[in-house]
């Protein structure tokens, strides 16, 4: 039996203690074994998935809500995330979590509370896949864990829309600064760097132009080493080069179309 | 005396028909005379500007809440708006507007209602300076108007802020997609077109790299006049070919850095 977690505390008589109407949902986007991946948590009673989301303590800002329910997902601690759109449709009131809460006595404050409309600010996030531990909250949601991003099930809500727009976003940023260091465990080869805009950008690359552009920039240091062992042709490993991926952050790159 | 509008019906015992803790905050941009121009709104018991805002009613999205709190100021009927960030400190209290309510009694809605943290969801908009009628509420605040952008006054609450990031967003869409449309009536040069761009990155750009840039993109359409009468060597008048201009918006260009 998981230990329900903080993130469910207004289950119980604690209702007031957050912000009616209000919730923050993440969408998690890893890279592994060529493929980008998106975590998603499944819904005990319903058989259906989400992205991890939760809801905003009145003590609380929105990014602190939203590092605390992500930290409760991935137990990671360090994480960045980027708030990327506001869901403010009439149409967001989830009749399936109102029923949940129907054999609770009508007047209870987390009954009334979940009964409502509900905006979502949403944010996104880009982690090393290998060092998350997906954690559902072991109440309503019984599995949290990874899906390829093109084979994953239909979602809730609007959740099929919240992962299709922060993955717009990110394509837009691909244009414009790096990305990358948060999803490639410490060194990596320049396929596997084009591999992962392949995979975001949804199409194919040119490899020597690709491989120019990025060696361009300035931000990839080669270390001395192949991946493999002895194999000849074997592409070299690369490492971000900090300073200067910071420096690329702060003032934009461009890499065109 | 200026009628009071809707806007502003949460200040009469309506305070229910509108979702607590939530706002609406709407950026809008103009250009006139080569400025770049920012929509303000001044709180009459106050002498304070803010951009202008508004709450969000229970049978309204977010997108309808910010439109219409944007026609009110405007008299715009046709608007683009783009949602930007969500502003959700813990900071986000306005205790000069709770003074406000101060006179009214403790239990009534309104007064209860307006005392809480808000959250705000920023919208920003491109309007043709020329088209609008910026029009106060009459009752909060005496006055909206265009003010320079770099010369207005200090904002309330983190209304800086949002402006600031309205405009950082507007710079890097700048590298990928088009603007102006809705910032020039009709025709215009390509030295007006330059000052625009210019204005917005806060920096100079070439002229001859700037013209070829746009030229080269197909989006504009020379139309057989120059600016100014009978004086020679004057540039040419263009216009945006719409459906160009369209096709760019959904494909996407590059400007570079």
């Amino acid at each position: 039996m998981v230990k329900p977690s903080r993130s469910i505390e207004f289950l119980g008589e604690d209702a007031q203690a957050y912000v009616p109407h209000l919730a923050v949902d993440c969408v998690v986007f890893g890279f592994h074994a060529g493929e980008l991946k998106v975590l998603l948590t499944h819904w005990a009673n319903r058989d259906r998935w989400s992205v991890p989301g939760g809801f905003v303590r009145r003590d609380e800002s929105l990014d602190d809500a939203a590092t605390r329910v992500l930290r409760l997902r991935t137990q990671l601690d360090q994480l960045y995330l980027e708030q990327f759109h506001t869901f403010g449709a009439l149409s967001r009131r989830d009749e399936q979590i109102e029923h949940m809460f129907d054999a609770r006595p009508a007047e209870s404050a987390a009954a009334t509370w979940v009964r409502e409309r509900f905006i979502s600010v949403g944010y996104f996030a880009l982690v090393d896949f290998s060092e998350v531990t997906p954690t559902a909250d072991g109440v309503l949601t019984d599995e949290c864990r990874w899906w390829d991003l093109k084979s994953r099930p239909p979602l809730l809500l609007d959740h099929d829309e919240m992962v299709e727009r922060a993955l717009g976003v990110l394509r837009v940023q691909l244009r414009h600064r790096p990305i990358g260091l948060n999803l490639f465990p410490d060194s990596f080869t320049l396929p596997e760097l084009q591999r992962l805009y392949e995979t975001v950008l949804g199409r194919t690359l040119d490899r020597r132009n690709f491989q120019k552009k990025m060696l361009d920039l300035g931000i990839l240091d080669r270390i001395g080493e192949r991946r493999g062992n002895g194999v000849r042709r074997a592409p070299y490993l690369y490492r971000f080069n900090l300073p200067k991926y910071e420096e690329a952050l702060q003032e934009g790159i461009s890499l065109g179309k």
